[in-house]
Formats: C-alpha cells, structure tokens, sequence
C-alpha cells in the first residue's frame, strides 16, 4: 500500500503535531529571552500557519514583500514588519499607505535614496505612522549598512519627515555548519553599535529586531527586543544538516513516487519544480530522506531526483513513496499552491499557499 | 526615467520579437535536418507560446507531466507526449485515459513495472490508443535503460497490452560547455542501438525521438524522427554560457530594481523565488544582466540578488531597473504567474503561465 495513496505525487505535507510543537518551542525559547517573537512568514506563507503562530503568543509578522504584507494583513494581521530596504515607486508608496490604515506597520531601510523614495510617494497621514527600522550588516553582507552607520543613516530617514523606530539585522551568516552560533555574537554585537550610533544622533531605538533559525537559540535577550526566524516552523534539510533540527521533528516534506530504477538508479518524481534547486556548498546533496537519512539527493532536474541509496538498507520498489525535506523550506513552499496538512497518518485538511508568488 | 515604470518588480518580460525569431529558427533547423519538432513547453507554460510554435510547424507539444497535459490539451493541442516514465496509479490512469479521447497521446516508458501499472490503471479503449516510447539513456544517466535494454522492454511493454510506438532520450549531458554536440553524437548513437535492438525483438519502431537546446545543431536527421527541444524559446544564462544563444537573441528577462548599494555592493529584488536557485556547477554565477554582460549576480537568497559590477562601467544608482538572465528559464517561469510580452519597448500583453505550477 503506498503512503498517503489518495494524494497525487509530488506534494507537499505538513505534519500538524510537529508544525506544533516547532511553533510552541521558539514561543517558549522568546519568552525565556525576554523577547518578542515575530515569525517570518515567507518562509510558510500561509494565513493558517500565521494564526497559529499569533495563538502561541507571536507579537505579529514579519513578511519579505509588500504583496505578502498585503495578504496576512486582509487576514487579519494588524501589525506587520517588511524587513526588506524597499524602493518605493508611486504606485508602491500608495500600496503601503493603503496598508499603512489596516495595520502597524514597519519597513526596512539601508539607504538615504530609499528614504526618500518613502518619503516622497507615501501618502501624508503613512509618514506618521510607518515605522522605519535601519537595517544593519551583522556578518551576511548583503544587505544594511554598518552599524556605526546607522545614526547617520536615522537621521537623514528624520530629514524627509519619516519615524525611525529602530534597527534590524539579519544574521544571514549563520547559515554555515562552522558559523551558526556565532552569528547570535555578532548579531547582538551590530545591534549594540547601531543602537550607540542612533543615539549619539540623538535617536533612541524602541526595537533592536534580529534573528534567524540556526541562531536563534544563541540570541542575546539582553540586546534584542524582537526575534524574526522563519524556517524553524517547518525545519528542512539545511536545518537537519546544520544541527539545528533533527528529521524526528521536521514538518515539512515532499511526497514522491519511485519512478524509475534504470542503470540501478533511483529516481523519484520529486524534482526542482517541487522541491526548489536549492544547494548550499555545504549541502551534501539536493534534499534528504526524512525516513532514510542515509539516502542523499545527488542530482536534480525539474521532474527528476537522482537518490544514492544506502547500501545496507533495501531499495524502495517503482511506485513506492517516499517523503523527501526540501534543501530550503521557504523555496519549496513557493511552488505549491497548497500544502496538505496531516496527522496520525491522516489527511487533516488542505492550506492554501496564499502568499506563493508574492514577490512585488 | 526608470525601464517600464509601469511593472512593479521582480517581474518576467518576454521580447516578443526575439521570441518569435527563436521559433522561426528551431523551425527552420528542423525542416533543415527532416525531423519533426515537437517542442517541449515545460519551458514556457504557456499556451500563447503553444501557439506560436505550432503555427510556425511544430507537429505537436511535448509536457513532462499528466497536469501539463491536460492543460494544453484543453487548450486545443491534439497531439502530445508525455516524455517522463510515469507511474500510473489508479486516479493517473483515469486522468491519462480521459486525456486519449480527445488528444492524441503518447507517454514514455522505462521499465516493466511502469508498463504494468499502465496496463492496470488505463482504460480499455486508452489502452490500444495510447503510444508508449522506450526511454533510453544516452549518457545523461537519469532515466532511461540501455540502448540494448529497449527491445526487451518494449517485448514486455507489449505483452502488457500496450502499444510501443518507439523510443526517445533526452541526452541532458549537453548542458555541459565539454559535450555540447558531442551529446548529440551519443544521442544518435543511443537511438540507433536502441531501434536494432527493437527490431531484433520483432517491433519496427514509428519513432525516434530525442533533443534537446544545446545539442538540438548537431542533432543527426538521418537517425532522429522527432526534436524536443525546450529552453531555445527564450534561451538563458545557461545557453548563453555554453555558447548556444548570445545576449542579443535571449527573449526572457526578470525585471529587477536596484535596492541597495550597503556596503558598496550593489543588490536587486529578484532572488530565488523570482529566478530561481538554480546553478551548475560550470555557471559563472546565479545569472546574467541582459544589458551588462560583464556583471555576475554572486550571491542569492530568497528576495535579494548581490551583483558584482565590471570595475569599468558605471555602477546603476538605487531605484535603476536591469533586466536579468535567469540561470534557467524553465525554473523561473514556473515561478511566475503570468510573462509580460513586450515589443519595440511598449508592453503588448500579458500570457499567463497556464501551467505553472502543473507537477503531477
């Protein structure tokens, strides 16, 4: 009897006890913190998984895009951080003053263009209440300016007429088996200079905002206010391959059919359209197993997952199903139109993906 | 002023003029070489594109799953093949069966239990209608069996009371800047063993299929009765790497704004989840700029490309707009839900990608 028959293959499935548990964890470990928690919901980008998140005590969202602020907030989400430096045009600068009247909301910036590109297409009564939160490099280097930059930078968001709220980071850095913890120091120690170097401009920060998975356990609660991991609600390959989840408590999975075994291979249908191209240089291949973690993912094409199989453990048969963890969560999830959601065994229900594609 | 001020970005804009001289030249090479060409629309999706291909010769589509099929054949294609070793279950064979009726259909094959689930799960009538091609490896290593396996399976394949119309491969190895044409060599080979080894078990095979972007030049019309390629449509950084396509021909681009410059780095908003993660390992990076072929995007994550700049040129300020070549075209259509045709600098319309999305 294959797994989950009544589903077509390849799908995504959510496992509702450990999405759960994962959810009851990092609430737990941010209250230990003494920090507010603000999940990142790109990583889901699902009104069910959000709701669930908020129940357990999340302080509110923090979402990649204006489209996904759009779309947590028509769900009833009422404050809301866009942790991204956006370049406003006319027609976004209206679309987040509409925002701006359903819901707190919080943008990111790292630059002085940026602000003003706000400050000129915001609508009047937004430049009032929108929030800008600084956005500092801790180790990632992609994007934020220096700490020691982050005064400066406050006060010329000020000079256009916009509210600084404080600074963030992302501690992208921590995703690198020799890293992770370490990100947490120098995360804590960015958010520490940027909050003197605000000051010293004469700004007080309300919110020094950090966080990622692998670090997140590592965060200075005497530094930061508010925590932002994403993927911790599902865990996925990198996560497992880092340490920081282990396959006894990963949520998300791909189900797959074997498809082909020619030339002693074995392939499942399980390819980049459903699992993303993801790879990490430190990956060891393109997904795991979730039943089988000695089976490797050792090439991908779209429709195609090439497996090395453990050569103890018997081979599945043609037509048998699997459930593959993606590299990465957050891509995988952007390929589904909806995630089914089970438990004990059964299908539960199905959650529509309802932020997929939401990238303007 | 910045490039079509109108689109928010990231978005995917297809040249319509590039696109259809794209078609009008694989056309020619196929008439060129007397095979027909089925083109493969994983790549585009999109049914406006299904079109153009098949008013311009085409002799039919080829999909890579039963969804995709289903897709176009409601929009009117009546012949296609399914080039994947499907594995039938009993709603696949339902859904296969209702597709025979109103398209001609032919679906690949790589083994006898593939053949067998076939078998049990088509109906009566789908059974005598439905062609099935022998896959064949001829040096990608992915599915398929060897050359010399073909006559034996398609033995089995027949004894199942299927009908084996003739064999295909997709000699993938040309995605490599080492094998490139010579993928077609072994290809041709590939399929020369394989039809021998048909005919020593009785079966005459109808069709010899292969192809694919890189190797589709070099293809050996003396051997091959039918091309599949893809990815020649639009052509991407990939083909343009391997030297198969050049800037001037390429018709898909992701318009990208210019966020940040933190840090003298300069980063755009279209990440993975507008391009894809995609990258092999002979990519000089995770894309290309359409406009300036001297910068390499670095580094990618979900929402933030890190471009470095040639030294010499002029560095775009934040809130330019570039056009970026994604690394795979097929990646990065599956993640948008519609293409904006542009021409001669106007926007002519928008196509939605009807299959995005369509994996099982």
């Amino acid at each position: 009897m294959p797994l989950l028959p009544e589903l077509a293959t390849p799908c995504l499935l959510v496992d509702v006890d450990r999405l759960d548990a994962n959810i009851a964890t990092m609430a737990e470990l941010a209250r230990r913190l003494g920090v507010a928690l603000r999940p990142h919901a790109k990583t889901h980008k699902s009104v069910e998984i959000a709701r669930r998140q908020l129940a357990a005590g999340a302080h509110g969202l923090t979402v990649a895009t204006v489209s996904e602020a759009e779309i947590f907030a028509a769900a009833g989400c009422d404050d809301l951080f866009i942790a991204y430096p956006l370049y406003a045009t006319a027609a976004l600068g209206e679309r987040l003053s509409r925002l701006a009247t359903r819901s707190r909301l919080a943008v990111g910036v790292d630059s002085a263009e940026g602000a003003r590109a706000l400050a000129t297409h915001l609508a009047p009564a937004a430049r009032s209440v929108v929030r800008l939160l600084v956005e500092v490099d801790s180790g990632q280097h992609r994007t934020g300016v220096l700490p020691e930059e982050a005064g400066p930078l406050a006060d010329q968001v000020m000079h256009c007429g916009l509210q600084v709220a404080g600074a963030f980071t992302f501690p992208g850095h921590s995703y690198s088996p020799d890293v992770r913890g370490g990100a947490a120091v120098d995360e804590a120690a960015a958010l520490e200079r940027a909050a003197a170097s605000m000051r010293e401009c004469g700004t007080t920060p309300e919110v020094l905002s950090g966080g990622s998975t692998p670090s997140a356990a590592d965060s200075r609660g005497e530094v930061l206010d508010e925590l932002r991991p994403g993927v911790y609600v599902f865990g996925d390959a990198q996560q497992w391959e880092l340490g920081v989840t282990g396959p006894e408590d990963i949520a998300l999975s791909c189900l797959a059919t074997v498809v082909s075994h020619a030339g002693g291979r074995l392939v499942l249908d399980s390819g980049s359209k459903a699992l993303g191209a993801d790879r990490a240089p430190w990956a060891s291949g393109y997904g795991r197993l979730l039943d089988h973690p000695g089976a490797r993912i050792v090439a991908i094409s779209e429709h195609h997952a090439v497996v090395e199989w453990p050569a103890h453990e018997p081979h599945p048969e043609i037509g048998d199903r699997v459930r593959v963890v993606p590299n990465h969560a957050c891509n995988a999830v952007n390929l589904a139109d909806s995630l089914t959601a089970h438990q004990a065994g059964r299908i539960r229900e199905r959650w529509p993906v309802s932020a997929r594609g939401a990238n303007t």
